[in-house]
């Protein structure tokens, strides 16, 4: 069941938890202990709060909102939203160090303010330190999602409830990896299908972490702007490849069993997973190079439909078995689609990436590629045998080059008056 | 007349003048003397093309389309598209440093190459270089804009072609620029409701550009996305004011005696304009620790409804008379709409700002503003007034800083055959 159904229009009822709270009560934690016992305990809450809007104006003439502006995703529930969510067209990765003096008593007050004004956010309503409330009435399928850096676990003095596996990746020999990309104690994923959304939320999010912790990395992303294609066809990335085909759908049994976290540390258990953020730089000088077989050879699948070599439509199955006329496989033994393919749907991972293109060089060399966004149950498990098989012998190496690389536990969602993170940190 | 009409849906007719000539043919000018007469003639042509896309593909599934990613602009036509058009999602602004050795029979070349370039792309097909075909297939209202800054008349030999008043902007007190964001010879901006789009056309644009060119900066920005408000509203700028309401309307009278240049060199007389682009940060730290009020009177417009403080609704007409009870003006002698306003409509500017949002500071300070851009008929009489009051007295300067200045001549459009600059170049 997809626990993050869109709300296609504002709607005005339900105030709900922590609306009447106060920037002070929330900081002392005066008004959260009550239904924070229900976090973590899979409790599905979809409802909607009142779509907000700027404080009153005399003569105010309300902008009139098309389709997409007033689009919701519900905040609370047994996830988080933001990964079964259906991609939004912008997302920033945000990467924080935490201070030296945050301890979990600190992180809990952190963690109530960042909920509260993701709660807030995602309803199209003002965060409690915004003065721009302006901009924050159109959420535009907002979503704001926590993971936690295996930095957090040991500010906190948890190290024992870290899940094993979540530790930096090791070093492949095809990484390139740099530190201004790389690690991080907290992320916050913003998407929305607005860039200004985008921008807001993170304004107002950064400002209140910003006691807490110092911004490591910022990383914007895009995706087809909403409307340009049709919702759930798959997209082009950046190298001109239909990308996500052979994702789990999100919703089905197959996503379930392979992306929410069912074994480990209890407080992750039932609504969480974990996230891997790979920066992964597209050379796209030398792919230019390559002709369209090279291409197609490479990845396993047809540029133009996203068809497998052997097949013809996108959905078809590649069969990994079929031999041309000389012998060899249609489906290379290099090929990223057969290296990246598992059997055991358990073992599958859902990646949630997006394109990122920041200015080029002075000689024109772009600086492009994918933020490249994992789920899975566990890393160690899933992620890493395939991303081994990859680093060992995948022709798409030629052009791809990871320069970034993070990994994250992604706490369950929360029901109102709950936070993010209680389950751990409560 | 705004000759510059969307077209919502593919059509397949019309192959226009370049669609079958080669990159070498582009490249020697053989094809392009025929029809080049016509360009800054002030022919309004707004043909448009067949959608293009991928190369046949076995079986190929097309992606859907949705609706806005198959519209389309028309490039050719009287005037540039990209100025009257109303302004799409995304943009980007790249300005590049011409080579030495480029002389005025390179600049040929290299405006035919580009122009080219452009005509293909916002057509939705590949450009003749393009090697990732499918990411050409969804225009989006693409639109390509070139532009002149003053370095390009000179290595041109064509001094005594520039306009007169086209010369980087005299340094007023406000302004901390920087070189990075500053200066250069030639300007494309790119725009289209998706970034996708706008990421390809910038690399394939780039690419050509680079023989002849270095990239000295590229500032991309961002409106609301495409759908989340209704088209024609007024959006807000990162500041949370409605940003554009006193705009002459594009293809309005105003608009045409204002924007389209009517005077100075022929070349540039009749369908041609200029293009003032200023980055200016904003400082929202402190901007933050203003009050509504104080907000409000530093504009003279209210945040949420636009209307001026004397009025009621965002299209009344400010009274720039009317005094409060004590006798004092309600619109402040200082307020950013008194200072900048002009009652002479020949005087006006036409505004066609996008936001940036850059990378936040690791303290979590934004980097983020406006990428102003104002297209009039004469700089110097025009901007330069407005600019100058502007710099002497206006609230808004205490929180906003000019960090990038750039100047440029935008030549008329050009009919099918033609290319851009061709009145002053060919
Ligand atoms: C810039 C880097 C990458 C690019 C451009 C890329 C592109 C693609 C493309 C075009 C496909 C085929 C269509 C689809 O099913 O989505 C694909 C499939 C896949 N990729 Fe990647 N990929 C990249 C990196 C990675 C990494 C780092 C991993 C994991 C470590 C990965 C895992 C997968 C998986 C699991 C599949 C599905 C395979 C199957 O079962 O058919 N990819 N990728
Ligand atoms: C970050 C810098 C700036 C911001 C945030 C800003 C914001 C605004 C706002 C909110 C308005 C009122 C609504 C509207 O008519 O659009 C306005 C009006 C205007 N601004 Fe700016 N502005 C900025 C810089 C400039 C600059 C540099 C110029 C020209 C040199 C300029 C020229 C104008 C003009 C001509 C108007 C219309 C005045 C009238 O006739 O009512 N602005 N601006």
């Amino acid at each position: 069941m997809d626990d993050t159904p869109i709300d296609p229009a504002p709607t005005t009822t339900a105030a709900e938890g922590t609306t009447g709270v106060s920037r002070r009560r929330l900081l002392t934690g005066g008004a959260l202990t009550v239904g924070g016992a229900l976090a973590g305990a899979g409790i599905g809450v979809a409802a909607t709060g009142d779509s907000g809007g700027p404080t009153p104006d005399p003569g105010q003439a309300r902008p009139k909102e098309a389709a997409y502006g007033a689009q919701k995703v519900p905040f609370h529930g047994r996830h988080q939203a933001g990964i079964a969510t259906p991609a939004q067209a912008h997302g920033v990765f945000l990467g924080f160090e935490l201070a030296r003096t945050v301890d979990r008593a600190a992180l809990g007050r952190m963690m109530r303010l960042l909920t509260d004004d993701a709660v807030r956010l995602t309803r199209g309503q003002a965060a409690l330190a915004d003065t721009e409330a302006e901009l924050a009435a159109l959420p535009a399928r907002l979503t704001v999602t926590f993971g936690f850096g295996p930095g957090l676990f040991k500010a906190a003095g948890l190290d024992d409830q870290r899940p094993a596996s979540l530790t930096p990746l090791p070093r492949f020999p095809i990484d390139r990896l740099q530190d201004r990309w790389s690690g991080g104690d907290l992320l916050i994923q913003i998407c929305a299908d607005d860039p200004l959304t985008v921008a807001h939320a993170q304004r107002m999010l950064t400002k209140d972490a910003r006691t807490f912790a110092r911004l490591r990395w910022a990383q914007r992303g895009f995706r087809r702007g909403r409307g340009v294609q049709n919702d759930g066809v798959t997209q082009h990335n950046l190298m001109g490849q239909l990308d996500g085909t052979a994702n789990p759908p999100p919703g089905g049994d197959i996503f379930a069993k392979s992306v929410w976290t069912d074994s480990g540390p209890a407080w992750l258990r039932g609504g969480g997973t974990t996230l891997v953020l790979r920066r992964i730089r597209m050379e796209l000088e030398t792919w230019d190079a390559a002709d369209t077989k090279a291409k197609e050879f490479t990845v396993g699948r047809r540029l133009g439909s996203g068809a497998p070599l052997t097949g013809t439509v996108e959905a078809d199955a590649p069969d990994f078995e079929a031999k041309d006329k000389l012998g060899f496989p249609v489906i290379s033994e290099f090929a990223h689609i057969r290296r990246a393919h598992v059997t055991d749907d358990r073992m599958r991972i859902f990646r949630r990436p997006y394109n990122y293109d920041d200015a080029p060089a002075a000689d024109g060399r772009p600086d492009t590629g994918l933020l490249f966004a994992s789920f899975q149950r566990d890393i160690g498990e899933q992620f890493l045998p395939i991303q081994r098989r990859l680093a060992a012998s995948d022709l798409l190496n030629q052009w791809t080059t990871p320069i970034g690389s993070a990994v994250f536990a992604v706490p369950p969602g929360c029901a109102p008056g709950g936070w993010i993170g209680e389950s751990l940190l409560g």
